[in-house]
């Protein structure tokens, strides 16, 4: 696939500078095409029948082996969840934690992670978003360390197999800027969510929890893809892998917009998009202060010269879609593998300087 | 509305006896259209900016209130969450239950009403589905009755009105097979959770949980609409009312389709649902051991004279669709206000009698 094919498949690309994937990805024709086609199917043939519930629990199958193509691991490890907020509470509402517990986060996660964490009752620790001084705040009580791959305000992104290697204990990975946007290997991670309406493109929402070992959670949530079998009181076995944790039913239309949304991405995407990235910084630079060091990720988050929420607003009426980050004096950019020169030089242009 | 009209909205049923509302209603033509309306807004406009969110909220309150309004409740009382099941969830996980509480359900659930009710390690105490027999199993450990209001297998209502005032307790209703489909009055219930995919005919999933005092439940799987305020910590001040227990992201097709389907219900639907129901049960029972009670609800449930499983599909051939209820030796009918004579009679002759 051509760079301008691939570009072709998005046609919000055509009038707008799209680069806020790290929101919700530009859909590809073919992923509308997908949920239409599946939504007139629903609306003709009615949603019932063996046959139709089987054709869904298989469209579930090819989802999440989409999705575990993406992370580059097994399927039997991956549940399909709505979201990473999801992936994150399943993680930390069954990881076991108590008051005498401790769990490292950073000052800079999103709520959908430190939400659910505040829940667990575990005291909360937070470092800087830097290796060292998360690995320095570890202390005998520690049990988990919650954090995001790439951090989606500032785009940084975190040595986790650094983290996991050195403090020795279990992470608890946010993905939502990483799958789908860099290469993402998980190695010795044990829990890893993501996203896919944002860098995957997919219908929103959409997301995966990984877990490498689904005895170290416990289902505080089953859905009856939890379970093997049941009795009536609701005794369960669980089923063997990772599945367990899926989130719940997922409609035809939805499922059959992730798929598509996945088969959309060219070979080039971690490439074309780092690039992109690190153009989108160089042009940025001349003008304002970039707060993403090099190469991290496809985010380039910069600090406005004036009121961010307004210099958002004057972009998108540019048709130039990026967003603010709330309280932090931030406008970030995403860069993906469709984004372009054109979409670049319009960003700095309604820069305003 | 006349009933030929309302009917026409349902494209399904110019071919098939569409009896399975019980799992997932038909959808109307306003629905689909809705929802494909959306997904190719979102194609073209992208999904990002102030007023793109703007515009979703306000949509997830108008779904909201559409919802409150089959309930006959105030909004405020309301979340969005995806299914019955993580409706339950939400308040069997919140609820502060340990091992020293008993609750008290029937032996006639839905796993995913008893699944999360077994991973909260109360006690779980099965009566028959009848509310002397749940009555009669109130001790002094017992801290909620957790149950249907009208039963998934068999068709039965359970009073569970007198179940709330005769036990003092507070009540977690599963309302998957009531809402949309009877009458429903909350009145002094705590806890209501409702599927939209059936008799309300909405995209799947979508559904509602009812609490009426948001203090009694605590938020164990928080989302980015659970909280007025947080601290980076993932403190939080929750919101006001029960809209803290909305369970996350919706995205414009669903939230379309959900508002549409709720506007497609015409005025007499309880009146012709029950009608439908009654003289089901009245051409069955010519044949077949009906075991729904007479005037309880919408589902018609009886006993094959052969293997159900081979009934259903056979009916299926023959483009009637009921379902099985695995492991009762039950085939289930479910009649909605669009339901016709035709259709039952198909269903009749379709026995194989």
């Amino acid at each position: 696939m051509t760079y301008e094919e691939a570009r072709r498949q998005l046609p919000v690309l055509e009038h707008t500078a799209y680069l806020n994937a790290g929101t919700n990805g530009p859909l590809a024709q073919a992923t509308a095409d997908a949920v239409i086609e599946a939504t007139e199917r629903d609306l003709r043939d009615g949603r019932s029948g063996k046959r139709y519930v089987e054709r869904t629990l298989e469209l579930r199958e090819t989802a999440r082996n989409a999705l575990a193509d993406v992370l580059r691991v097994d399927a039997s490890h991956v549940a399909l969840v709505e979201s990473t907020t999801r992936g994150c509470a399943t993680v930390l509402a069954g990881f076991g934690l108590t008051g005498e517990d401790e769990v490292i986060t950073t000052d800079q996660e999103h709520f959908g992670l430190t939400g659910p964490l505040h829940t667990t009752g575990a005291r909360v620790v937070m470092a800087d978003a830097d290796e060292d001084a998360m690995l320095a705040a570890v202390t005998p009580r520690t049990r988990l360390i919650a954090t995001s791959h790439v951090l989606w305000t500032t785009g940084r992104r975190l040595d986790v197999h650094r983290l996991r290697r050195e403090s020795g204990l279990p992470l608890l990975v946010d993905g939502a800027q990483s799958a789908g946007a860099i290469p993402v290997e998980l190695g010795e991670l044990d829990f890893y969510t993501v996203s896919a309406q944002k860098w995957l493109c997919a219908p929103d929402p959409a997301g995966a929890l990984y877990v490498r070992d689904p005895e170290l959670v416990r289902i505080k949530t089953p859905t009856v893809f939890s379970q093997e079998s049941y009795q009536p009181t609701g005794e369960f076995v669980p089923k063997a892998t990772s599945v367990r944790f899926d989130g719940g039913w997922i409609g035809v239309p939805a499922l059959s917009g992730i798929v598509a949304a996945l088969a959309t991405h060219p070979e080039w995407r971690y490439e074309r998009s780092a690039a992109m990235a690190a153009r989108c910084a160089e042009l940025l630079a001349e003008h304002v202060e970039v707060i993403t060091p090099a190469g991290n990720s496809t985010l380039v988050s910069f600090r406005p010269h004036g009121d961010p929420e307004h210099l958002v607003a004057s972009l998108h009426e540019r048709g130039v879609v990026v967003r603010e980050i709330p309280k932090r004096n931030i406008v970030r950019a995403s860069c993906g593998w469709w984004t372009n020169e054109d979409d670049l030089q319009r960003l700095v242009a309604g820069l305003g300087v």
